[in-house]
């Protein structure tokens, strides 16, 4: 009871935007803390309310920078903003490198925005969860605005991306970056296109070219026409073109019922994702686990297949 | 029981590296195709004679070109070879990008070559699946050695080039490189180093970056040292360099003790894996769908919480 009520008082602060609660609660989703669920259940009917951006693009293509410059114009017009930055982690260094996020700490200091580094523990499945219910977090908190922001490399990350309303995809004009692209599935997920550092030589080919990839695609359900902006973040550059675009995409997804549609799949995903954690957790009990290990070395030295190990101790035929 | 007969039949032409039938069974895997479990189970202990190679790194590495050499001269010392190449999708273009493959194909044409591709369709964590069970066709066919070909940019990607027994990860001297690759977690995998293209201006100071990088490391468990291996693939340079490396990390990995370490860890995974499959399939009955189906607007809505009805569908408590 009084555990519950020092939730309740946690929750509280936390919906009332007190900065060091939103720190811990984070901590506690990062690290997967036992209290987690209880909390975000607390807190789930004050999410909602936040616009989520998803930045994303190959390394290097100076997502930072944008991530930055676009802080810095939400903060101008009023908005309050929330960032999470996913990198992965080094074993080795024992912990994200963190090359990228220094350059960011001077929004990190502005009142009302609050910058979050998440690294990859283990599976990025796991981290992908542990993004969502962050931004929960944040959005509970009363942002207006939260900026995801991945290196799109990898198909887990790429998922990460698409939890938010709008994903920008963020390019260079370095050669053959637009087919790299189009080949790790950036080319998929892209509401806006950003060409940065458009200021290079060859960027203008490089637009026509992903403005020929567009054309290649299949309209989409909602007919929202996928705009290429130019960008150089260094100079801040097309960032108010940028905020634009993405309000423009808010706009026309509320219009739509889109977001209500794209909400309801992510929900739906999230409940899947759940079910399947507790399946799992429930299910390897020390019993099981145990069994386990005393067939591993037969089934290694084929004295036993895996496929009827598995009908065995699941007791689920095929 | 003729259905039994038929997949025996099918097996045993497998084990005896009909081509044909290889690709068939690649077919079926990749499709998931209900038969493709019984058929893994005839060829499990067929399995575990080949050695599997994973060939790792950022796009525009120069991974195939690598791969096509490394090929060519495992097939003139007599090897028999099979290569998964795993591509992303991109679904408007109704498959894989086929680029770097078309380059592979004169390889493909020699006897004993068998090269495949593999698409990622929907979620990585299948298309992981995928490539382990279409190493064990190949790996039941007859082949020596098996290559598994992945960009290495995410981490399911790497989770792919881990199930190799050694892994070889490519890199190029363009600036900064290096520290991407550490960023996407290919430090952590590396069997072995590439620098590919190390003709190109930058070659001996990312070389000397790598090495720095290696000596971070804590010793592997296995005292393996990780060696740096210059290529230049369009001239076929350092591809016999690079073969007796691999041969060396082999005969180690045997000496050592640690292949079979390796192996047990990845048939564990494995069969969590399955696991985690059937479960998930086992609990996805149709009235459970109708369930979450009727109540997701509630919770969309914020009437109800995503855990509180996780908690009710499963029956498990928190």
């Amino acid at each position: 009871m009084e555990q519950e009520n020092r939730l309740k008082n946690f929750a509280d602060k936390i919906i009332s935007s007190d900065k060091r609660s939103v720190a811990r609660a984070l901590s506690i989703i990062e690290n997967e803390d036992s209290n987690s669920e209880e909390l975000l259940k607390l807190l789930y009917k004050h999410t909602g309310n936040a616009y989520r951006i998803g930045i994303t693009g190959p390394p290097g293509a100076g997502k930072s920078t944008l991530t930055n410059n676009l802080i810095k114009l939400l903060k101008e017009k009023g908005y309050k903003i929330g960032v999470i930055a996913v990198d992965p982690t080094s074993p080795f260094t024992g912990g994200a490198l963190l090359g990228d996020r220094i350059r960011m700490q001077d929004s990190g200091l502005l009142e009302d925005v609050f910058i979050r580094s998440m690294a990859t523990r283990g599976s990025l499945g796991g981290l992908s969860k542990s993004v969502v219910e962050a931004c929960d977090i944040l959005d509970a908190s009363g942002k207006d605005f939260i900026i995801i922001e991945t290196v799109g490399v990898g198909q887990s990350e790429l998922d990460i991306a698409q939890t938010a309303d709008t994903t920008i995809v963020v390019l260079v004009p370095e050669s053959g970056d637009s087919v790299q692209a189009m080949k790790a599935g950036l080319m998929e997920i892209a509401d806006i296109f950003v060409l940065n550092k458009s200021d290079r030589e060859g960027a203008d080919g490089i637009v026509s070219t992903i403005k020929n990839i567009i054309h290649l695609k299949p309209p989409s359900k909602d007919n929202w026409i996928i705009e290429v902006l130019k960008t150089v973040g260094s100079q801040n550059k097309g960032t108010e073109e940028l905020f634009n675009e993405i309000m423009k995409h808010k706009d026309h997804l509320e219009k739509t019922g889109y977001l209500k549609l794209k909400r309801k799949d992510n929900l739906n995903k999230k409940i899947k994702g759940l079910i399947h954690n507790k399946l799992e957790v429930e299910f390897w009990d020390r019993k099981k686990l145990e069994f386990l290990d005393g067939k591993i070395d037969d089934i290694l030295i084929k004295k036993e297949d895996p496929y009827s190990f598995v009908e065995e101790i699941t007791g689920i035929k095929n």
